[in-house]
């Protein structure tokens, strides 16, 4: 029997730890193909390089491992590895992460590590993108590579349907003071700036965005924000289908069908 | 009583036509402000940017008309408005665009045209992405106008709920040649790419991406993709949650609730 083949990706790009953590889980189960990109795409989104050419890298190769970097974005990556790299090949599963800070909520829109987990279940595979709420370079990963294995195996053997994409947060935490898994909804919310704004050597003001996150919905207790507050580890499945399905009444009656 | 307040963005820059189209869209109805991008940022989804600072360059102001250019991102541009520049003001409408090129089913999720209008509507103003189907930067604007000009009217007045984020797309073709507006759904599919490869001048190899939408239901007849390779303007209204609710309940016997 051949091993499942795993593409794993992330955000945070090819030197991040949070790197390592995703291809020590995903060894445990397969061989591994990586493409990241060569820096940081945090906040990147869904984001795709349109006006400029994308050279990859090959960073190392051992047995059962191989790492790539590309110069653009966690999107591009899958794309990549899809339609470039491993074309053809059949890709049992997509990681991407483990991300450095958290993609809960909202966030899932601005997250460049869940535009690459939502990109990668567009080709057919299990996706999972793994975040651990501690933006630190050094923050501490062991809770949630125990807890993103457990996830991978049941998503390598469960024989879910696809397409599924899975937003993954680990909270902070030793793995004794963690309080288990919870499937979730996504939070409402949203994120409101306050900028940051200072002037540059030639007196030019700049501005640098810092955000804090609204809870819209603080009482809920089926939401991802409710369950990494009360010490769980939160899985919401995602989709794309953005119609606003509760708005079709109204707009269809301002805007009668013509024939 | 005062006139409403319209702030405009766009992701094919502060010099693009379709940008000169909204605002005189816009200016119909109110007072128009426009924070627009530098520079293209097609494809830029909903990304922000957090690691390099922001500057905000005034490029115009008369009667009514405050136009600005920011080098970030159209969802930077959003929130350079929102929260710093229009801070305390009522904004009365959003508008994005109008784009050069289709931001319909599955490009919604790339869209740097959606991505800000998605954004503004998060600050509870009605918010609406115009794009024309032609790319080309001579396009055709007219017939767009005239639609655009109807829809925003229609939102200005209609006293719809919020948050309200319309998705509004433009055949290629004369307004006499178009057939009227249709509210949609967002049509499943996706985009496969090919990459186009060559060699650099050091004979290092380079990749671009060109891309090609996949439909996925090409025989559904309530689509934005089926409505505009039919003639019609689409409208599809866009929430963000992202939720898999058609997952739940196979998630959560996977990984039962835990105390």
């Amino acid at each position: 029997m051949t091993k499942p083949l795993i593409f794993i990706t992330n955000d945070d790009g090819v030197n991040a730890r949070g790197l390592q953590s995703a291809i020590r889980i995903a060894r445990k189960f397969g061989d591994v193909v990586v493409v990241a990109p060569e820096q940081s795409q945090s906040g990147k989104s869904h984001a795709i390089t349109m006006y400029s050419p994308l050279f990859l890298r090959k960073v190392r190769q051992e047995q059962g491992l191989e790492v790539y970097a590309l110069n653009g974005t966690p999107v591009d990556c899958v794309k990549m590895a899809f339609d470039h790299l491993l074309l053809g090949r059949h890709v049992d599963l997509v990681i991407s992460g483990i991300n450095h800070g958290a993609n809960s909520a909202i966030s899932v829109l601005y997250s460049g590590t869940m535009g690459a987990a939502i990109e990668g279940s567009f080709y057919g595979s299990p996706s999972v993108g793994l975040s651990l709420l501690d933006h630190d370079d050094n923050a501490d990963f062991a809770a949630a590579e125990v807890y993103g294995t457990q996830i991978i195996e049941r998503v390598l053997t469960g024989g879910f349907p696809t397409p599924l994409c899975l937003n993954v947060n680990v909270p902070v935490g030793t793995l004794e003071s963690l309080r288990g898994i919870r499937v979730c909804r996504q939070n409402k919310g949203y994120w409101k700036e306050e900028f940051f704004c200072r002037r540059d050597p030639r007196d030019k003001e700049y501005f640098w965005l810092t955000g804090a996150f609204c809870n819209a919905e603080p009482e809920a207790t089926d939401t991802d924000e409710w369950a990494l507050s009360h010490g769980y580890v939160s899985i919401v499945p995602v989709q794309v289908d953005m119609t606003d399905y509760s708005r079709m009444g109204v707009l269809q009656e301002a805007f009668p069908p013509q024939e």
